[in-house]
């Protein structure tokens, strides 16, 4: 076994004249042919992708005819990968893709989750409500699952067992995309019950560079990324929501790049112009660390117009304020991650 | 200047079989005479304590003879303390102390904050209503400076400036509380608008451990230190609030233990009965990993009886759940971390 390399400081999150709080990360950058083209930190290490890879468990739905068949339009695909914040459009459109499948919310095996946005949390508690499952952020991706069981002729309920053919699917997608093995080994479950399996950065950075270009891909499953990729640049708010990175990301860039962020610290990102893939990970799990990451490795891999620098900027260096709103600091990537980065991509 | 020790990994993040993130951090243990017991990661470096020092900022408040002259009691003193979860007891007993300093809320600039807890939340919204600064969960602390400032009488307007005379006073106690400097060089503004001194953790840990003994304080002080211990450790809802680390930790402790907690992974901690005082940071802020650290301290540090056991254990090894409920992992101290504790304090 290779040495592990420790995860270098990568952000920095300062007040006033000192830096308060660091995160370590590390960072995958890989061609479409599998080439490493930067490695920072322990990149080999196994980690488990979380909702980072919705997009590749969205593939199976498309790739199958099951997508076609229920009439699963743009913003319902783009839906399947989502993380999304739990607004109307993303819980009614969850509950239209359901009655396509011939399914409700009952069917859902996800849970239950509050909105993220204190606006939709309002609206539920005026009208004495509680968020049931298709609130859940995961609830595009579960109506998908659904919708694959039922077009399998699958049992819909226990979609998201390990052993279910579903998963199964899933699981044979990520092995071909990632190169790597999926082992029982190094599976947990997710946030939203289905299992979820540990790869390395590198094997994910390849999975999304492939899924950006299509390399080496036969045609159906070529014409099924192409289908996901377009779907959610498209339909940007469907992937995540208001004032959310992948949204904002998508949106300026038009076309030009995938991103799509996991708890714990995960993001992945697709960049076709370039041929590359990125995956990344903010060692202790912070969503200010992984944005900051990403978003700085996106400003040293592309040139940019003003619309996507200052979407860019936006995530490369937020502000740290006081309740009062006045600027306290700020986060920041650290020099030597900078550095490291440039070295390799710019 | 000596060499910084790196921060190792202090906790560990589980999900399965898989380690998914780790915290880095800091730890000084140092008692009452200035002795570091032990020193874990770069505890020279300058930190900002946050609200983990609100007990010494009320010092002056006590010492000055204001809090007697404002006819503040145990829950009253507890709340300047307090970063609260802004529950109805803690506004309703913020706007009491401001009327006794014959002022009200519009004299507080912390700014206003939504309260922590969705129930209290929900209250607000169902009344049609939006927090104001009372609701922020440093309003007793503000409180507490306003009444200050009225006695003294100084202007109470600008009272959180560093140039304020309240801001002054308590300048000067950290100072003598830590033996370190406090410079404009190292200073930020909190959350709450009032300056942040960046100071050593083995300076906070020894004024941690003075304050708890009063150990070498001139009686005024001492007796001022103890007035603030038994408020705190006596009304520990007052301090934080419903399922928080510093009231169920005071609460179980009875007496045994001072803890309170501050932003960006901060913990201080006084353990009277063994001399020491203990400050703490998680590395990259997370307040999962700080509680983790500092149960973990207390678990090697103390003997403990089956509640305050119970009590521990629960932040020392929390579980990690879907959306669910089911267990998915855990949040566990490193073994490294738990080892080298306990080479100095067990």
């Amino acid at each position: 076994m290779s040495q592990a390399a420790p995860n270098p400081v990568t952000v920095e999150v300062t007040r006033g004249p000192l830096v308060e709080s660091r995160h370590h990360g590390s960072v995958a950058v890989v061609d479409d042919t599998g080439r490493i083209v930067c490695a920072i930190g322990d990149v080999g290490a196994k980690t488990f992708p979380r909702s980072a890879i919705k997009v590749l468990q969205a593939l199976p739905l498309v790739e199958s005819g099951a997508a076609e068949a229920l009439d699963f339009d743009d913003a319902e695909l783009a839906l399947c990968c989502a993380s999304h914040s739990g607004e109307a459009v993303h819980v009614k459109s969850a509950r239209v893709m359901l009655m396509k499948a011939g399914l409700s919310e009952e069917d859902l095996e996800c849970g239950p989750q509050w909105p993220k946005r204190l606006e939709d949390i309002a609206e539920l508690i005026r009208a004495d409500e509680k968020p049931g499952a298709l609130y859940n952020n995961c609830s595009g991706k579960h109506a998908g699952f659904l919708g694959l069981a039922k077009v399998l002729g699958a049992q819909t309920r226990g979609y998201v067992d390990a052993s279910h053919p579903v998963q199964q699917e899933i699981k044979a997608v990520v092995e071909a995309f990632t190169g790597e093995t999926l082992s029982e080994d190094v599976c947990g479950i997710d946030g939203c019950s289905i299992p979820t399996y540990g790869t390395s950065l590198t094997g994910l950075a390849r999975a999304f560079a492939i899924f950006g270009t299509g390399e080496g891909l036969e045609p159906g499953r070529a014409e099924a990324c192409e289908r996901l990729y377009e779907a959610c640049v498209n339909e940007p708010f469907m992937v995540a929501g208001t004032e959310r990175f992948c949204t904002d990301v998508m949106a300026a860039f038009r076309g030009r790049v995938f991103v799509k962020t996991g708890a714990e610290g995960v993001f992945c990102a697709s960049v076709p112009e370039k041929g590359l893939g990125i995956a990344l990970k903010c060692e202790d799990g912070a969503t200010r660390g992984s944005e900051c990451m990403l978003a700085t490795v996106l400003e040293v891999v592309l040139e940019t117009n003003e619309d996507e620098a200052k979407v860019l900027d936006h995530f490369v260096n937020p502000p740290v304020e006081t309740r009062l709103g006045v600027k306290a600091g700020d986060i920041r990537p650290a020099t030597g991650f900078l550095d490291a980065l440039k070295a390799d991509l710019a």
